[in-house]
């Protein structure tokens, strides 16, 4: 932010673009002006640029006039429908990841990719193009690493699957993002106890310790321009095939993966159809291949949702009575037992299902849960802090018997009851496909504010015969 | 921006939206979060919402939150590839024109409609939204209109047209809006000499005296929506055909306008190719029925620029060498003596062609525009206090004949060099297709800024052999 006046004496105009130097840092940022808040001769910045460039109150910048990047032009080209080479993907990337590119620029880039799709080519480059931006770690050989692409409500399988193969030997170093369109990501539910954001050298201890971690990727600068593409898909709730495959190899790639196991749930109200599963999987395979990766493709059942809670709080509380063997979702238990059998068997281990089985049911698996939890400097106790403020019961007049529940619709009605922000906000899910339910409740929602949860409560009943279908 | 304890307090976060109410007043914003500027329970909002509430420092405010609007998911719909229902359409705009939409979301419209293209229908329906939520003018009866898609360096025709037309006896009160994606559009150009925004009386008056007008039509209130969803096309340059149409016709339409005269300049380097101008002519030819209208569409050759100067201040030089017959651009000229006579055509004119001739050669269209630029309380002699204050001569070395100058490279040079907002910066053309030039200077660069002047050197220098083509 500038000052009117001192922006007409340099000829600068909103939406401007210029370049903040402080000694040998620099950063590109838009013009906005403004009477009044500031004089002139100052600048006011976001908290964004005063960490980047380490600035202090008063400190004296330069300012520099500069114009837009060529990368627009490449993304006008992607739009237009046109292939982009790899030094123009390269260069478009690398705008992103040093600020070049504003929200909305990033956002036709975004739906650039969405609208008109990327080559196998393309999204090659693409993945060399986000491994060249970001940081590269060395955790060692023989990197086990496992991703769902999401998008089916509660299928938090990824801390149970780690668990169980750590104590199988697996070294498994789990970083993981935030929700993308779902109501929780991983790295949310497991903040709900534990802290997930760790420098590079704490990570290393973390699985010196516990062969394991489940920690949050973006800190880690594997793929900086990641989660500022993934903030701008968010918005509009897309999640564009060929960014997903991109993302997901190149921060796999740069943390050392060798060994990956990629789920690809599928089917109705799931992110993606089969046959754009199938295609996912081909993409994964294919690139894999020319990245030298070992990898298995699973394409699962995620046409309901898995497990019971949905939201931060809910899914950690499911993920816990698996663990325990107390009361488990089942299905939960039986999609988490299937995934770990596939990492172990790609691990060369004989009876994987059996082996899975047996490292869950002796309580090791708990029992190195807790220890990742607790090198991750938390507890399970945690949970117990948590409170959702208000609740609200969807009960069920008569005898009806469930036919389906809707995965992007309860997404939805758990984000706009405050998820994955509110830890503690979220949906409980009574009743499932095939349950009867006579005179009693289906679902609870939770939120902290009275305003958040009445808005939940208009969405349920604004969609209320598609959120949960009935027979 | 709200204190991060405060946001804290009430769960609200980054991107939240929020209601704010003053009195019966209230706009919709997106939170930000800040620690340092503002006190807990202190908000500060930006000019744009402080002149619609008609806050004043200190003023209480009512904030609600509020969830996301329920057009972000039929924006993904047709991003997605689907058609949009007429209800569909009219949602978005409302939250287009009511600020419930970020520029981030309107750019993933933007985006869809570009990419994913409108049937007839749905241009239809975005036209009736657009005048739906804009204010409509009553200017009388047989209201006369002009308006060219763009895209041409310097084809400022409009001011001689809408003069001689005028002259003539038409009533043609020209609004016009600002650059989308050239160096100047007419009101930019206008505004060098004139004011151009205007109330609804004023306009009437300015349109009583000389029956004409020439302003901007942004003030109007027209189309609430054009102008910011311009405003993001030109981000990255593009102009979504089916958004055209639905713009142009629906400010037309909202004035009153009856007798319409679209010019589309097609070719190498214009707006659109041949195949494209086709058919946008008939897009209007048939949603000008569906509205009413009596409307005569010609296509025009685009491929290089018209008049020498390309900029404001450049671009109104050649304008009044043309009025004035003083070694006018012969270029220009006949454009404009073209489109006049298709107007006076449209209005049952006999012999156009020579009536609009003699008018301009009359010395009448000269005076009849500086009527209108002294009822648009302007006056000619305004042009000679802008000044450039840097120039950049580019020079042929040896003898070379000029093949083709770029229209969108040359409007890409004078925006870097400062234009449109810069009103004096842009570049004199000395030497046009098929001309000689023989150790001599074949374009001027003017700026503002020493460093806009540089940015706009380098970039010529990049691209040098694609500017100016020679044979």
């Amino acid at each position: 932010m500038i000052h009117v006046n001192t922006a007409s004496k340099l000829s600068l105009h909103v939406e401007n673009r210029v370049l903040i130097k402080n000694k040998n840092k620099k950063i590109i940022s838009i013009v906005d002006t403004v009477s009044g808040i500031i004089n002139e001769n100052e600048i006011a910045v976001s908290n964004d640029i005063i960490e980047n460039l380490k600035l202090k109150d008063k400190e004296i910048v330069e300012v520099e006039i500069i114009k837009s990047p060529h990368s627009i032009n490449l993304i006008k080209k992607k739009l237009e429908g046109h292939r982009l080479k790899r030094s123009e993907i390269f260069e478009i990337i690398q705008n992103i990841a040093n600020n070049s590119l504003t929200e909305v620029e990033i956002a036709f880039f975004v739906s650039a990719v969405y609208t008109r799709g990327m080559s196998l080519k393309e999204i090659k480059n693409l993945t060399d193009a986000m491994i060249n931006v970001g940081n590269k770690i060395n955790l060692g050989e023989k990197i086990y690493d496992k991703h769902s692409i999401g998008g089916v409500s509660g299928n938090r399988t990824t801390p149970i699957v780690v668990s169980i193969c750590a104590v199988a030997g697996l070294k498994i170093p789990k970083t993981s993002s935030r929700a993308i369109t779902s109501a929780a990501g991983t790295v949310d539910v497991i903040e709900t106890i534990a802290k997930v954001d760790f420098s590079i050298n704490e990570i290393k201890e973390i699985i010196k310790k516990t062969n394991a971690c489940l920690v949050w990727g973006g800190v880690l600068g594997l793929s900086p321009t990641d989660d500022k593409i993934i903030k701008i898909e968010h918005i509009v709730n897309i999640d564009s095939p060929s960014q997903l495959v991109a993302s997901i190899l190149s921060k796999k790639i740069s943390i050392g993966s060798k060994y990956l196991l990629i789920d690809i749930p599928y089917g109705n109200s799931a992110k993606v159809s089969k046959k754009e599963a199938e295609k996912l999987r081909k993409d994964f395979l294919n690139l894999a291949k020319k990245f030298n990766l070992k990898i298995e493709v699973v394409l699962t059942d995620g046409s309901e949702p898995i497990g019971n809670g949905i939201g931060p709080l809910l899914e950690m509380k499911d993920i816990i009575k698996v663990l325990t063997r107390n009361k488990p979702p089942k299905d939960l238990e039986s999609r988490s037992l299937f995934l770990a059998s596939k990492l172990l068997k790609l691990a060369g281990k004989k009876n994987p299902e059996k082996l899975a089985t047996r490292i869950l049911n002796s309580g090791l698996a708990y029992k190195k849960f807790q220890e990742i939890i607790k090198a991750q400097r938390g507890n399970i106790n945690n949970l117990n802090k948590l409170k959702p403020k208000f609740s609200y019961n969807v009960k069920i007049k008569g005898k009806k018997r469930i036919k389906h529940i809707d995965n992007k619709l309860i997404n939805k009605l758990a984000r706009v009851a405050g998820c994955p922000e509110d830890k503690a906000a979220g949906v409980y899910i009574h009743k499932k496909k095939n349950e009867l339910a006579i005179n009693e409740q289906i679902l609870t929602i939770y939120a902290v504010s009275k305003e958040k949860l009445d808005h939940a409560v208009k969405f349920y009943e604004e969609n209320k015969g598609k959120i949960v279908e009935f027979y």
